[in-house]
């Protein structure tokens, strides 16, 4: 274990103290009393951006809160290539302590640890904490990881929160700069990636016992309304021979969608909401509604499940003299993690953890909008029973420092990597 | 042909066109200013037993309206057997004109024919026309047909409407007298039968293209609220593997009942009723909530499809990991109809109608009270689409021609039955 490469149990112990030391100080600075609750440009959200800010500059980085409100950290030369590495500081209302200002501590805590070895780097870090991830505040889609990425779109600066307060005005009284926000986008030709440790925000990791796992993709996703008509009529009149029972059909086709979803690997199906017409006792329902959300590491996995849903829902309609439609109202590509960032974090998780599965992400995460600038890559941590965007949320001390440890030991491999590319 | 036996055309043409126009002005007498509705001891109802009083006094009976508001009217002598026969003249709100009162108007038409042909028959004919069928009012179950059965209930006076006003007050306001009710029962042991005329309210007739049917028994009934609680996750980040889905596990359920009832022959189950709880689009949902309802034409019969129904869901849930719960909050016997009574109206549908198919019926009738005091027996009439308690509920003029010229058959032949008994 020489050459720096600090794998040993004390060093992980350490930074996991840390790390959580950390998170309880960032967990305490809400905007209500008896919850965490930080929204994107709010007084909270300002006083936890002078923290980050406060942490990356003691932690050797020169550091500054850019015109969007993202807290930005630069560990090593101003030009040249840069490793972007974080993730965000803003919550949903209510929130866990560990969604998003995981991946902002875990980044400061291995650009101190890099510093501290007196390591050169052949690129410099740029830790990130995004501001506008959980898009709670205003009807944006991850505004400002999208003004880093160059994908910030104008219109975001006029639309307004719930108290009639534009994105603009909000900025400003931040401290922020509308008019120089597309101006902080990032040159891609100097980006060579963007690494983010995150919550698993489900029980993969749990399950199988083990800290770390390596994402894949996050996932396509698609969503609709479908409506389903068949005839109501009296449930103890009509022989079961003679009904068009919109809800058995119903059942039906959440069978088939849910067997379509466990018949693909790494797909998930499920239909969450659900309404029977007229809803009595005693009536046959006459017209059913229901949801489906349908997600896919990849969008020709997606395709495919999508045709197998429309194809079984369709027949099951027609066989029982029913009328089926489907109204989707979202559709998102999946955002494949590069490869090269995927074999760097497994490989140092191999290292350091012993194994890491790997793991496609259902939800959504400032790498969606990064991988429009450079590649990216995400190590997900442990959390207690899957549960996230809640109090509850948990993570072990021991978990963050074992994942700190492996942003830490990836990092060192991409330079590695970096260096023997270069000759 | 001879002998009386009016199956002829003509005739029957002659009974429909007077049913339907009976019909039409007793769906005339209501309430509501733009709908049929005639609550028990409305003073609607009291103008349609005006009407029907004059109407059985010109067919040729005693009548009167007696204590409990029914209509009743006797033809033949005042002592000694007698065979019942009518159904009933209240209507739920917003109603058709046929469910009860062509029953009603079929049991005078009979009496009329009868009468006419000046025949001797071996028992008095007692018309009924009751008037708490629907039970819409107040909250009680058949209360003036248990009058005449013998099976009222004394605290049904004390029940109060959404107004206030009890039943005992109703009654009085009505011209009845609470006082006197419960000495409506008749003597079981001069009660030869009651025969009843009913719109199918399902949809078997018109599918078999046949003007009326035998029905075989009124189904038991049973009715359950279910809960299924699984856990509740993130739709994007719970791979299908480690789900609990309770949705998915109630849609299986859905699927095994509808099975259920379908392997049952007359018997159906239905489920009416469905919530998923947190009904999110990208939730799993952690909680169904569900109706079952569930009939047969025996007891022995339904016995068997609960267990069934009670298996299946234990079964799926525990290959689910789901926790169910089923909370039975009605269970109804069912009534059969008496052989004797079934012969007497197949053989007399055969003889003018062709054929019948033998029907259990799904929904509660004025029988079901009249079960308790003698034999019972029910004739189906087609109806439109198998629509009821609605103003679309319609039957054709011939049907009703045919359906009043089985009754009087079937009663012409139990005469034969009874004379050719006493030798």
């Amino acid at each position: 274990m020489g050459n720096g490469i600090a794998t040993g149990s004390t060093d992980i112990a350490a930074l996991g103290a840390r790390a959580m030391a950390m998170l309880d100080t960032l967990g305490a600075i809400s905007d209500a009393p008896d919850n965490l609750t930080r929204l994107y440009l709010s007084p909270a959200h300002r006083r936890a951006a002078h923290q980050v800010r406060d942490w990356m500059e003691a932690a050797g980085c020169e550091a500054h809160i850019d015109a969007a409100g993202n807290v930005v950290g630069r560990y090593g030369p101003a030009e040249g290539p840069v490793l972007y590495c974080g993730s965000h500081i803003d919550t949903v209302i209510d929130a866990g302590r560990f969604d998003g200002s995981l991946g902002v501590v875990a980044a400061i805590l291995a650009v101190e640890a890099l510093a501290g070895e007196g390591r050169v780097l052949p690129f410099a870090i740029e830790i990130l904490a995004f501001g506008d991830e959980e898009n709670v505040r205003f009807p944006t889609s991850l505004s400002s990881t999208q003004a880093i990425a160059g994908g910030y779109d104008p219109r975001w600066l006029d639309v307004v929160d719930g108290d009639g307060v534009s994105l603009a005005q909000a900025l400003r009284e931040f401290g922020g700069d509308p008019d120089a926000v597309t101006g902080l986008a990032r040159d891609p030709a100097q980006a060579l990636g963007y690494l983010e440790l995150h919550i698993e925000q489900g029980p993969v990791l749990e399950r199988a016992d083990l800290p770390v796992g390596v994402v894949t993709a996050i996932a396509a996703a698609w969503r609709a309304d479908c409506v389903l008509r068949g005839q109501a009529g009296h449930a103890g009149t009509v022989p079961m021979g003679l009904r068009r029972d919109a809800l058995s059909g119903a059942a039906e086709m959440i069978a088939a969608i849910e067997g379509i979803g466990a018949q693909h690997e790494g797909g998930v199906a499920t239909v969450g909401r659900i309404a029977a017409v007229p809803g009595a006792v005693n009536v046959i329902p006459g017209e059913v509604r229901f949801s489906i959300d349908a997600r896919a590491p990849g969008d020709a996995m997606l395709a495919t499940m999508l045709a197998e849903i429309d194809a079984a829902c369709k027949s099951i309609a027609e066989r029982r003299g029913l009328a089926f439609t489907q109204a989707p109202f979202m559709r998102a590509p999946a955002t494949p993690m590069a490869e090269p960032l995927q074999q760097a974090f497994a490989a140092a998780a191999h290292a350091i953890a012993g194994d890491a599965p790997l793991i496609p992400s259902g939800a959504g995460h400032d790498a969606v909008a990064m991988a429009r600038l450079c590649p990216v890559g995400m190590l997900f941590v442990r959390c207690a029973g899957g549960i996230s965007h809640n109090p509850a949320e948990s993570i072990t001390q021991a978990d963050a420092g074992c994942a700190v440890a492996v942003l830490i030991e990836a990092i060192r491999r991409i330079a590695a990597d970096q260096a023997a590319a270069r000759g």
